[in-house]
């Protein structure tokens, strides 16, 4: 394929470079022959219509952060002008407005092409579902292409567009990613507007973005995620620039005896690699038995959240049952014995169940699960209908019921030529980490972008510093195994590494204690000592308690390193100096210690 | 009446001095026998039995916060060793084990006495609602006790015990302290357990207190509040000391057009000069329109909570109804044609309309709404069962939909001697701001304590400082109307006062700018100026990104005051004072700015 590489940077690149967007139209819609796939779109956005847009955008504008990219949308989503049929054509309406994320996509400069084939009522993870027919997976003709959100995973993995918007309940943001080798961010709960959404499960679920790239879908989720008053689940959530993973993380995995792939072994292989790329990059690994979470994903279809499937069919189901698929039809149909006493019996187990989970998810950053925990052809589906389906839900379903957020990342190729792919998760309003984290699994190994040839291209990150904690600098009773050091791990700071100040410092015993503490005065440049530090990074939200334990005549100031770096640090008034003890020449406090003979 | 008072103060001073904890003991049987009503407690302890309690605590220990504090427990609570009925008698069983929140009063030292009547399962906020007849008013046996929590207010306002534990879904924590003349703290959700509690509204009720005082109820609750992963539906909140309320405060009112009476014009005379107690001390009084909380009020009896109910006693309902009181059982049987469906429409409707409350709510610190609207006898409530009932509920129903905290705090009589009594609300986890303005309310006019002649006593704070809120001292282009006066308003620091260094600290004028920026230095004792500070109060969690604001060689440290007092504040390096401006003799930066003619 010599096509231009649909990634945002590198169209970004080529609109910068002259590349009018006329072509980019063009191309996508050249593309969209070439794949010859009629199932991946329910309704298609003409292409003059669609050129027409893009010219109405202008002269190429670097500061829309979507200007000029080509996205897809999920067709329980609405698109101003096209039908929303949510799979189901006697469920069909035509939209007047576009849905609020949507709209916000189209204000960045975002070139909607159409509406996506999905299970119906996004109700399944195979992707078969549909009145509509079935997508073909992007890399292998013969494996389902996994849904809900099929055609838009499929759109995005056969390079037709850069971004395509899906929805996720049960996991249907995610398995159609892992499916089809591109990237499948489920945001936080309520970050994302359901505004002009046909809800499947509307207390646990979102809009979901697919991306071939990590940082394409963090720019579309960073342009999406604006608080909407007028949904009445949204919650506000910041959507920082993507940041360095912290150096130390703690993540979980499911342990040996938890573990599940129901055979699959190349897929068992793949992800012990991928997890071995995030122990020798950030990570420190633990094991968790997920038997809770595998209890709470059984909530998902055994306790009652299928009646909010049902309150959005129940007039269809009634008035004509036969316009929704069997198996559809069946799933939904449960609700109809359940009464509001199993809606709160369903509520309070799930309480109590993730009460049981939390013990195991204490402590941790974040977890890292296969996306799928195998692979299943178009031919097992019509084999068995509920068994894979069912299965593909295995590290999905629990985690909008524990109003987790998630990531489904590629990782290197399986030994089988299959997508690798895992997902990240952590607690609500940790995206951010969960993107930085996926930029390094999404490095690693010799990998193309979904079912292209476009090869993955590392993108400078747009900041520095996790914007979220605040490293400081301590030189004395603050350091590791010194009388105040829990006052730093107490607030969840964490070791962030050593280093020396510049050789601008004064270093005293201050008089007094214990416990005993020394004082760091800056002097003029080379007139001091390089004296040792730790480094330790606190979250942002704990610093106020931390400054309200400084007793004069310290202080938290800016401390210049040798590196010519600075970060914030103790730093000491000078006054304090007079009758103190110049311990500069030792430059250490621990080696001030031991000669002092002084037992901590 | 000459007994002892029983707030927890006067208790330990008591024993404090000497006074045997069984001549307490004996006091409260004593009490008992002379309020002479059979329907306060279902279960009374015998007297020896506390009495052996009391002497196993052995010798006073100040430490233990409740050492031989007498208490009553609200019979839909265990006790161990007393039957739990919930004011059904074919409901009750034996309970073997204390409920998590009764257990720890007992550890902190102190006593239960006994069980106390209900409305029947929690269900009602009259009071009249029991087989175990009708606990009578501590004031005027015409108008009814207020429920649920009937006999548990009534032994408060008795003077019988001195806290007593009552549950709250609709307003039960806070009627009856209304209608006897006590302190009602209905906490956060999930901060006090219930564990051992039988449930009424699972997802939105909690364990309550009732205390003659705030500070006793908060004392009791500062014992309870632990976490208790046992309980689903716990969450970890703090429960500080109390602090004096910030000075400047939002307090929401109902609008004219929306406050509601029912014909009690004393009552509202009653809210106009409680609301001025609270608009002369801490507070800007705002005019909410209370139609959307008048909204989701309706929600706790026409949405499908009452399904909450049923879970609890479908059984006994099933097998013998006639063991239900006919009007609670008219209440929870409407759930049995409730469908899971409905419930998650109901819950949809809510957060519709919680979303639709926020605007008013927005920007405000607490609301303050009459406890209830108007006075109802007994023989109202046998003229209608139903409709003052209702009313009752009026300004308490939507609190636990919204996830707020209550509390409901006597003020000065009202013109025909009724109790005055208004609830303060506020954000899940600003129950101690809730306490902390309500002292101001209660220690207004002169009152005495429930229907006792205990005159109200104002303790001493426990702690000087508000605990979540760093004030600091600013001394430049931070202070009001210059350029960085943003960085302290916009993470919502308030201005605290203005105020003096001790002539101890040298001003400079560091080189550089826009922003001009001043450096203090400490010097040696009188060797500098007195440099004018403003104070600004910051929310601590605000804190560590404000540092990050901060360049070199500023720093924050500690700043001594004229008054001999110290605040956190802006220090300099002292080597910054190289061939910097000294303006020590201003000791004033905008004269500085005044005299060198910078326009800010």
């Amino acid at each position: 394929m010599t096509d231009l590489a649909l990634t945002i940077p590198a169209l970004h690149a080529a609109y910068a470079a002259g590349t009018p967007v006329a072509r980019v139209v063009e191309q996508v819609y050249d593309r969209i022959a070439e794949v010859g796939d009629p199932a991946i779109f329910i309704t298609l956005i003409p292409q003059d219509e669609v050129l027409a847009a893009a010219m109405a955008l202008g002269p190429y504008d670097p500061t829309r952060p979507l200007w000029g990219v080509p996205f897809a949308v999920k067709d329980n989503i609405d698109v101003a002008g096209c039908p929303t049929t949510a799979a189901c054509p006697a469920f069909a309406y035509m939209a007047d407005q576009d849905a609020f994320v949507v709209a916000k996509l189209k204000a960045a400069g975002a070139l909607c092409i159409g509406k996506t084939n999905l299970d119906q009522f996004a109700t399944g993870l195979v992707g078969v579902r549909s009145p509509y027919g079935v997508p073909v997976n992007a890399l292998d003709a013969a494996i389902v292409p996994g849904g809900s959100s099929a055609g838009s995973a499929v759109a995005v993995a056969q390079g037709i567009v850069t971004l395509a918007l899906g929805t996720d309940t049960a996991g249907s943001g995610r398995v159609p990613a892992a499916l089809n080798n591109i990237v499948g961010l489920k945001p936080s709960l309520g970050a994302l507007s359901a505004t002009g959404v046909v809800p499947a499960c509307r207390s646990i679920e979102t809009v979901s973005i697919f991306g071939l790239t990590v940082q394409d879908a963090w720019r579309a989720y960073q342009v999406a995620c604006t608080y909407d008053p007028g949904d009445a689940f949204a919650r506000p959530f910041a959507a920082p620039d993507l940041s360095p993973a912290p150096t130390v993380l703690k993540v979980g995995i499911p342990s040996p005896e938890s573990i599940r792939f129901f055979g699959d072994m190349v897929q068992s292989a793949s992800f012990d690699a991928a997890v071995n790329i995030l122990r020798a990059s950030v990570a420190v690994i633990v094991e968790v038995d997920f038997a809770p979470l595998y209890a709470v994903a059984a909530m998902l279809y055994d306790g009652a959240w299928v009646a909010e499937r049902y309150t959005v069919v129940e007039d269809l189901l009634k008035s004509d049952p036969e316009a929704i698929l069997p198996v559809t039809r069946k799933i939904i149909g449960k609700a109809e014995s359940l009464t509001a006493a199993d809606a709160f019996r369903g509520m309070y187990r799930l309480k109590e169940l993730a009460r049981l989970a939390e013990p195991a998810l204490a402590g941790l950053d974040l977890l890292c699960v296969p996306t799928i925990p195998k692979f299943y052809t178009v031919q097992d589906l019509k084999d068995d209908p509920v068994t894979p389906n069912s299965n593909f839900g295995t590290y999905t379903n629990f985690v909008n019921l524990l109003n987790m957020c998630g990531l489904a990342v590629p990782t290197p190729a399986r030994s089988d030529g299959r997508p690798g792919g895992v997902t990240l998760l952590a607690k609500a309003g940790q995206d951010h980490l969960l993107a930085s984290v996926a930029l390094r699994l999404e490095a690693a190994g010799d990998r193309t972008l979904g079912a292209t040839q476009w090869p993955v291209v590392q993108q400078p990150l747009l900041s520095d510093a996790p914007a979220d904690t605040i490293t400081i600098a301590v030189c004395g009773a603050h350091m590791s195994g010194l009388p105040l050091n829990h006052e730093l791990v107490s607030r969840g700071a964490t070791f962030a590494g050593t280093a020396r100040t510049r050789a601008d410092y004064r270093f005293i015993a201050l008089p007094g204690g214990p416990p005993y503490r020394p004082g760091l005065i800056r002097v003029a440049p080379g007139a001091g000592g390089e004296i040792a530090l730790e480094l330790w990074a606190m979250p942002l939200a704990c610093f106020g308690s931390f400054m309200q334990t400084i007793p004069a005549p310290l202080g938290i100031g800016t401390v210049q390193l040798s590196d010519g770096s600075s970060v914030f640090g103790f730093i000491c008034e000078s006054q304090a100096a007079e009758g103190a003890l110049d311990i500069t020449d030792l430059a250490d406090w621990r080696k001030f210690l031991l000669r002092s003979g002084i037992a901590q």
